[in-house]
């Protein structure tokens, strides 16, 4: 079960072991804009392209930058004085094929030896159409110093150079500005600039135009925005035409540049042909929008994704490329980062008695010292804060659940105790160490059901719990000496989010059951219910009662109308009467107003606030760093708010009752014990079974992620890796197994504000999944419904019988639930296998490769790259990429939260 | 004040007096697609074009139609059995030139006289190259059956002719299936098809083009799927090619053929060298997107609205397009419909005393009979129902308040009886006879203000306010005869959207503040607050209260404390206590718990129904018919459920109070007597001054709107009109004064749910301006703000000021309403004109033309076509299509409701 936002860390779900040292080698050496990765050969450095236009034609002639691009466009505003947001730059095709006519009459310098900008202005202008004088007034306007708008980091944008024409004491200033430029650390160290210089020149009777290439890239005074050394230069002047064409010749060069592999090619030229070959090639591939159907000053905001460079780069380059690329999700690839077809080798079967086991220590062996080594970064010490505070909600969410479920009031400290072992223990041996345990969802439904059975069956639980935990144990270690972790192959998708979705629904239907039966509990009253009278009745000062009636009532009904003969009486409210020495008396005395519906309000708003505080993560206020802590913190914030809320009005709602002392002694102990047991069984299984929590777990990775700072212009922040390590976990669950200190602050949370969080859980973790997907579907009308791969693939009423199938899967699963045979709970999942199996009567292969996915029988029979489409003649090659449209299917873990 | 998703109206809310006569002349005759309507002069029909492919080479072969278009393209979904969602087509520039190259060496018959898919095929195949025998297998192959996917109107589609090769049997079931195909029903009469087939033939030598334009279109059979006359038949085979080249060549021609200008000259080309110089034209506005960063496979979705087809059709093709074509907005236009320099000739002043009516009263005379005639439609019936249940909504919600706002709990009767009465003069006389009367936020404003201000100062309501009232109208008078109406054009959206902004927190204020007051009303019982007891006391026998103290309590708090000595005295509750004639005593007996948080409850709930059920118009679910009631009628709704969740749970919340009968007698004559003749004068004037309800208004215009029924592929439908009558307002108004007879309905609707409803109108209006989009970039980091037009034109640091400046006017306006000063309310609206006025002072005007809008002074010294940008070589041509992703501009009504 897993909540919106987590499909991003799918890409890394199986993280790989990968030591910080690599990871700290720098970013210039990390994956570049296009994903390539350094695998020893040297690679093409970034290249951030300028325009700079001549303006003011023919009074105040002037340069200014207009236009910038790194992957995508961004334009000068000039009247909103800001740069546009990042977007797909869009070319007219004219005005590429007057690029290509200038280029090809005008000045190609390819290696040109210039080392500074007056050499090369000289170098540029020695063409033979020009006369001495025009030469001389065109240098001097190549050295004239351009106007850049400069975001510093300081808040305020400003005009770089904003007197053009001052002598050289700007210059420092200048120099200065440049450095300060926040775009400067958006791109890594070894960058290059590409210079692109357009306008329109009155003085000039034919075009003039010249494109060099640098042997050694210098950087060329003011003439960038960023001090960086340039490798490309291209000059686009002429005469006045009508349009900007200049302009526009001159973003058709910058776009051009910005291509990978145009670039490619262009940084390999030998002459003129091998550039207008480069362009040629672009030209071959360029998408075309219909001028009728399409407004061509539209700005297209970055896709999700950027297409595969892969074919189109030449073999030279593609061997530069590594392995984690980082490209649009393919049908094969999108669940495991692997196909499907070719298991990891973890779930290989070794053939002998704890084969896997070993392996499994002999591999984690090796990184073990490394572990604890690299958590030696300032990182995880944030990481720890926050990973510690999300798990002591989840405890106190869930132990505060437990707790009720069962029959103590211990859920909580129990929690953290055992969370803290467990988590500890964990964190020292297991395999995938950055896992975070916590007793949740699963935990609960299963205690749930061992309490419920005992109770039925007048059992005493606590010893009916200890010989499940040791069977339960005993079971795991034949599932290790057996291997049998290779299993979980055969749970695919339809397995795994059928029993996500009866765990979200049980988290629902428990939260909303649990609220009503509180109403129950604090009845509200109507008017005209008979509970309204209540006094207090003290003793006579003779030591005997008052007389409390005259005649003895003989049901509540009559007591109402019986008439009272008190004396010592009075209407002291109900404690304050106790506190006096009396008795308070009457129907209303245990009536407590007012708690049902403000308890209603707790629970919807804890579930509206957390809810609303996650979906801060994608609004456009505030700083991406507080979006981000307010989305992160979403529960402990809603559970703040509520307790807040609550504590302002003094109601007396129920809370979380906490005990001062640990009452049940030695089943605690053997409790943790098999707990332990369990844990060192399952650790060394590898597999996440029933305590591990996957949202938080996910968020300490994320928590502990490396990125590329080089994320400029539009282009997603590139994943390095996981500073994966023992001792952020270890630390987190130390500071848990001391919060049981806690106890006497914990008593100040109210039920329904637990149940709110626990309501918002449970409708998180159903909306994440394919299955409510298509559930939907069925509410749509087709014409509505979203470009979804599957419905392009299969047709809409197998679509739709899938889901029914589906439904009828959890329905069957909710009633067996519902039933004493609901022990058998756990087996209810190869139960989903069975039918998953089944289903390959009623659906074709083609079919459940796009509803779900094949199972690994199929290994042999079908091809590597997955099953061709249905219709050969609907090439692969056209749809593969379209891909990036379909929202990424989720990852779901057995193991929910 | 205006709410979500009324910019829709915008382009018709100067609706003009169309006679339905000219409306009913059928959608053939309308506008096209492309927004041009009929003057005259014969235009061109909307072309259908389709594409059939060529599969199953060499065992099956079969030809299968995979893709149609009329503005934008539809793809067969092979594996889906569906028609994607229409899309923007994309093409790659090679298929465009191969296509070219083609057609340079195939077979252009222009006017081809064949009259049968027979005669067509014989005079394609009458190739040199071709040998007989060839030519018999090609014959036979063009003559064979195409498959297509035919969506009938039933619900499941089928694939026409699934038996392809079958005999004459079959014929006429696929008629049936073709006259069945809903597609048919949304192309509008008159239109042609043109067919693309294309495909790899394996025993072709060489590549075969032909292109034919038929003399007179004839219905080639089963080609298409419709059985449309088809004008253009093209074929594109060829030997088998690597990737899907034919394929992609016969989608570039059917892309060619729906452009609008490509097919003007196509329809008018004389030779081939006319086809290919048409075929150039197109390359030369494409717009090119580079293919690193777009994946050419990407389906982008139709645009709000297409470019303007003005600049690229020729000349005589322009005449043909009337004024009416539906473009998108530039900023001049945006707001009027026509430039704010050049008034309507409405609000031109005549220079003669009573001038502006006279000349209305003139020019609305002409239309009276036929504002009667008008009416006899169906779709007048259903909008009678429609704004009837709308109207007395607002009167019942509007009226509940006014009547509590004053004294009496008179509102709702007075409201329906006012809105009855003076809805049904305005229908008769006004000019414009569709806005819908209604006591709404403004009139409940004011009204609070004089009743608050006769009670401060002990004046009689009534007659002060019949005073004011002659007063009003006294100044109206004057306005109508020195045609003050003009000054409207000094109303910018500065002054517009300060007074909504104002309104619209008036009501949030009012509804939480009625709500807080509500819960003071309705005290939460805490924790030990004395307000538990209460017993019922009855005399004794003997007529003598019963005993109440042994000791006299001295205050409150003594009182409970008191030991009691009661003998008559029993614990019914209150209500129960004084029908058997006792008194109920204690501290408890005034309190109703539950109450305050149940009415929140329903509070909160009302508004978030509304919310929601006003949003269900942009989900995808439901069909739109369903989604466009609920959406529609979300506040009656939201009352119904709040009142059911009321009755429900059967509490004593407080409701809407309706005397039995009308109390006030004279002055509530009177007071008609002022609306009318208050009505008389605003109708005269043409101003909708204080009793429109803009929303309703507009909910009526929309309810009668006539709009194309030939709205296939992707085109939103486009608005052909309104059907402006007299009688449909008048029968709304009618049944609102019977509706008077509803009281004893109406005693069951508890306030919280119409204060509820209040909350909902006021944020709804405000989150509709402009300013509010304004304040929210104050919160918003710089690049997180959306692509707004203004952002790009206005520094943001001038927004920011401009946003601040107009903060600083509402607070001021608040304050002002809160003091004795709050009498001059209506005179605020020219102080802020005097703001607006002095902002020339702090802005240019090119920063007031994106912020606001020029003010009619400035007339003389700006240009028609709207201010020139700040820099003159940011050439206007490329912003000004721009414009369609700016959300439009609302217009706000100066009567809010």
């Amino acid at each position: 079960m897993k909540l919106p936002g987590q499909e991003e860390f799918d890409v890394y779900s199986a993280h790989e072991n990968v030591t910080t040292g690599e990871l700290d080698s720098g970013p210039g050496s990390g994956p570049g804009p296009d994903g390539s990765s350094d695998t020893g050969v040297p690679k093409d450095p970034l290249l951030f392209i300028q325009l700079n236009e001549l303006l003011g034609w023919p009074q105040a002639l002037e340069w200014r930058e207009t236009g910038r691009w790194v992957l995508f466009e961004e334009k000068l505003e000039m009247g909103g004085g800001r740069w546009s947001a990042p977007h797909v730059p869009t070319l007219a095709l004219p005005s590429l094929q007057k690029l290509r006519s200038l280029l090809m009459e005008g000045l190609v310098l390819l290696d040109c030896p210039a080392q500074s900008l007056l050499e090369l202005v000289e170098q540029v202008t020695r063409v033979e159409s020009l006369s001495p004088e025009l030469r001389g007034q065109l240098q001097s306007l190549l050295l004239q110093r351009p106007q850049h708008l400069i975001q510093t980091t300081r808040t305020r944008p400003c005009w770089g150079s904003a007197r053009p024409r001052e002598a050289s004491r700007d210059e420092e200033a200048l120099l200065k500005e440049q450095r300060l430029n926040s775009l400067r650390q958006k791109l890594p160290p070894g960058a290059e600039a590409g210079a692109v210089l357009a306008g329109e020149l009155g003085f000039l009777a034919q075009p003039l135009g010249a494109f060099v290439r640098l042997r050694d890239p210098v950087v060329l005074g003011p003439i960038t925005e960023v001090p960086l050394p340039s490798r490309f230069f291209c000059l686009l002047l002429g005469p006045p035409t009508l349009g900007r064409s200049y302009h526009e010749m001159g973003r058709a060069m910058a776009v051009l540049l910005s291509d990978p592999q145009f670039q490619w090619s262009v940084r390999r030229a030998c002459n003129l042909y091998d550039l207008l070959a480069a362009l040629d090639a672009f030209l071959e591939e360029v998408t075309v929008l219909p001028p009728g159907r399409w407004d061509p000053t539209a700005r297209i905001p970055p896709p999700k994704c950027l297409p595969s460079q892969h074919k189109r780069l030449p073999s030279q380059m593609q061997e530069v490329k590594g392995p984690s690329a980082r490209r649009c999700g393919s049908p094969a690839e999108d669940r495991h980062g692997h196909p499907p077809q070719a298991p990891s080798p973890e779930l290989q079967r070794m053939g002998r008695l704890f084969g896997g086991l070993v392996q499994d220590v002999r591999r984690k062996a090796l990184w073990y010292p490394s572990d604890f080594l690299d958590a030696l970064h300032p990182q995880c010490f944030s990481a720890v804060l926050y990973i510690y505070l999300a798990t002591i909600t989840n405890a106190i969410t869930f132990g505060g659940l437990l707790g009720e479920a069962t029959d103590g009031a211990q859920g909580v400290l129990e929690s953290f105790l055992g969370t803290a072992v467990a988590g500890a223990a964990f964190c020292l041996m297991a395999g995938q160490p950055l896992t975070i345990l916590s007793s949740t969802g699963p935990v609960l439904v299963f205690e749930r059901l061992l309490f419920s059975f005992s109770r039925d069956y007048s059992l005493d639980y606590l010893p009916f719990r200890l010989w499940v935990g040791i069977w339960v144990a005993t079971f795991c270690l034949v599932l290790v000496a057996t291997e049998a972790s290779v299993l979980v192959r055969y749970f695919t998708r339809f397995t795994e989010e059928g029993f996500c979705a009866l765990i979200s629904l049980i988290f629902i239907y428990d939260a909303v059951g649990k609220m009503l039966s509180l109403t129950r509990a604090y009845p509200i009253q109507r008017p005209g219910s008979p509970a309204y009278g209540c006094f207090c009745q003290y003793p006579d000062p003779a030591g005997n009662e008052s007389q409390w009636t005259r005649t003895k009532p003989k049901d509540r009904d009559d007591l109402l109308s019986t008439d009272l003969g008190l004396v010592n009486a009075s209407l002291l409210p109900p404690p304050e009467c106790v506190r006096q020495g009396g008795h308070p008396r009457g129907p209303g005395c245990h009536t407590v107003p007012d708690i049902a519906f403000f308890s209603l309000l707790l629970f919807l708003a804890s579930f509206l606030f957390a809810m609303a505080f996650k979906h801060v993560k994608t609004s456009r206020f505030f700083p991406s760093v507080v979006r981000k802590v307010l989305s992160d913190f979403s529960s402990v914030l809603a559970i703040l708010l509520g307790c807040g809320l609550d504590a302002f009005l003094g109601l007396a709602t129920p809370k979380l009752t906490v005990p001062r002392e640990f009452k049940k002694g030695a089943g605690f102990h053997l409790d943790l014990f098999c707990v332990a047991l369990l844990l060192l069984l399952t650790s060394a299984l590898g597999l996440p079974w029933y305590v591990s929590a996957t949202v938080i777990s996910l968020a300490h990775m994320d928590s502990l992620r490396r990125e590329s700072r080089a994320c400029a212009l539009g282009e997603p922040p590139s994943f390095l890796g996981i500073r994966e390590q023992r001792l952020t976990g270890l630390v987190v669950f130390i500071l848990t197994g001391i919060s049981i200190f806690l106890a006497p602050i914990l008593k100040f949370i109210p039920m329904p504000v637990l149940y709110g969080i626990f309501l918002y859980m449970g409708v998180a973790a159903i909306s994440s999944i394919q299955f409510t997907k298509r559930v939907q579907l069925l509410l749509m009308p087709a014409k509505h419904q979203p470009d979804l791969l599957l419905l392009r693939h299969v047709p809409l009423s197998r679509v739709h019988l899938f889901t029914a199938i589906q439904l009828a899967c959890l329905g069957l699963l909710w009633i067996i639930k519902s039933t004493p045979a609901a022990i058998i709970f756990p087996i209810m999942l190869l139960g989903l296998v069975g039918v998953r199996k089944a289903l390959e009567w009623v659906f074709s292969p083609q079919e459940l490769l796009w509803l779900d996915e094949l199972m690994p029988e199929k290994e042999g029979s079908t091809p590597e790259k997955g099953l061709e489409p249905e219709y050969s003649f609907s090439g692969s090659d056209s749809e593969d990429s379209e891909l990036m449209y379909q929202p990424k299917a989720p990852e779901i873990n057995i193991s929910v939260n």
